[in-house]
């Protein structure tokens, strides 16, 4: 019988690292090594240890390890929403990027107004999570860091100005994504101007949401710059229910529009499926319709919306980016990362 | 100055249970309970201590906790695709409901071929979780069993015969969430003949699921019941263009079908998409849908779709029950829980 047979018909019950070190002829501190994905170990090396120590059926304790390392490699998200199309897609982005860098996501959801639970944030911190990302902008710095001990936020930032705002420490330490909201939408407001839309309306986002009110702002500079009257503002709420009433009002008991800008893409859907199914209007021929976002279900053919793109991928690496550099340099002052959005055209406009 | 803005104003630090159980007047004891939903105390006395727990900034160390108490508070859930439609109304829901358990959710992805890495199950009973959900089958219990230590893991199960069934014990002890799709599919099926249709296709999932196949099964046999052809099976994978390219296949290539049952919604969707736009054929006039899960997406008016509905509110209800059942009988054999489906009859079938 080999050693690995023999190792396969052990009992079933926690074994030591120092039982695996044994084994593998190596030193404790390797074994240790081996299940750190950030700890360097040569490729082969790890290989056997993480071999033994399958089949002696030993894996590290995470919670007495973090009370010894101080490390929980947890990472905590913050949303208001999973189910919503935008947010699963970068949740699913997100924890494939931090299984493969080590980290385990720990969801949290907020309450319907964004705010979130006092009681909620306090069983947060009692994870300790190595970091913790804040989608919405509404659980203030100041009040995330009363309920962590050493994690420092990261917060998704959507600026009204075209730049980020250099060195802003508004209340403790954070980190910060800058999403650059400006040349997407001028990108779109350019492409409807030169399809001929002079009155274009904005389908707003909830009334809570801070990307909402900049995606507003940004539109209305842009706008103005371009010599276009302010949009029309109809109030909605990210959902395609409220999107689909919404472009109802709109254009029987407001005065319509050229276009409609919607404040995220499943909004648009509502938008152009109330045109086409309940007003009898041809998106683009006699709406033009302009989503955020870019999900997956922009290229449904039903669609085949035209929209100003956040790109998935390079945001779940801005954020692993600051997480890694965080954890690497606890005291350092806030650390920012930028990202710009593009439009991506589609069948809605034109 | 009174004791709370004094509190307020206290320097940022982890103060002790025994520093808010001196000021609240109230036992050690008493606080500990405060921090757990599930211990009984008195509603004024709880909101008491939780505020001036909150002015000392106290908060339970859960990694301490765990090591004494044995419980993480932590439930893994295990999920091929966050970003799936169902799936991530599902987790939204499971999270929320959770939450109000006092439970965080820790997500775990599988690889695409439904399958899990070692070692990220490794890491996974590194964090000691309270209970585990699989959501794909593919994940045997045995495997599980090797990589947890306390937590008995949910399993949502798919039988192929109309019952689910009794005392099934294969593998290492594990408890089941069984979902009946036979009356949801005899009801379409029904649905279908009544207008007529005869030669109805199968757009299948994934290969690698059970779900799918247990679909599959399910139909072929209510069809052979009703005295149908067997079904013309189109491969699919859930995903919308894989759905759009068999769909154009089956009616350009193969002979096309009265109707298609679509293993899912999202599939269902890129069926009447290729329908409509590729083939120029009109949905239910020509050719009859039927989708599976009945997510939000289906009411939308581009789709307005006949689907077998999951009731999601009655699964996470169940899958809460199942891990309370459990924490309280570690030893209990598998306990079950058994949910139906059914048809909602929309635009689709007519």
């Amino acid at each position: 019988m080999n050693a690995v047979s023999e190792a396969a018909q052990a009992p079933r019950g926690r074994a030591t690292a120092e039982m695996v070190a044994e084994k593998a002829r190596v030193s404790r501190v390797a074994v240790s090594r081996a299940f750190n994905p950030h700890a360097s170990l040569k490729p082969e090396k790890r290989e056997l240890i993480l071999k033994i120590a399958q089949e002696l059926n030993y894996t590290p304790d995470r919670a007495a390890r973090a009370l010894v390392s101080g490390r929980s490699h947890l990472v905590g998200v913050i949303v208001p929403d999973v189910c919503s199309h935008w947010e699963s897609q970068e949740i699913d982005a997100l924890t494939t990027a931090l299984q493969n860098e080590g980290f385990a996501t720990l969801l949290f959801k907020t309450r319907t107004d964004y705010s979130m639970d006092e009681q909620l944030l306090a069983y947060m911190r009692g994870f300790n999570p190595d970091s913790v990302i804040a989608f919405v902008e509404n659980v203030k710095p100041r009040t995330l860091a009363r309920f962590l001990d050493r994690a420092v936020p990261i917060y998704v930032h959507y600026p009204h100005t075209g730049m980020a705002e250099e060195g802003e420490a508004e209340g403790p330490l954070h980190d910060r994504l800058n999403v650059l909201q400006h040349d997407g939408i001028d990108q779109a407001v350019a492409l409807l101007q030169g399809y001929g839309a002079r009155r274009i309306a904005y389908l707003s986002g909830l009334d809570k949401s801070r990307a909402s009110h900049a995606r507003e702002q940004t539109l209305r500079r842009v706008m103005a710059e371009r010599g276009l009257p302010p949009p029309v503002v109809a109030p909605g709420d990210f959902s395609y229910q409220t999107a689909y009433q919404a472009t109802i009002d709109l254009f029987k008991v407001g005065e319509g529009a050229d276009a409609v800008f919607a404040a995220n893409d499943v909004a648009a859907f509502g938008v152009m499926d109330a045109l086409r199914h309940e007003l009898g209007l041809r998106v683009p021929q006699d709406v033009k319709v302009v989503g955020f976002d870019d999900i997956a279900q922009s290229h449904w053919k039903s669609y085949n919306l035209t929209t100003v793109k956040f790109d998935l991928d390079e945001r779940v690496r801005a954020l692993v980016r600051l997480i890694n550099r965080r954890l690497n340099n606890p005291g350092a002052p806030g650390f920012q990362e930028t990202l710009n959005t593009r439009l991506v055209v589609r069948g809605t406009v034109g």
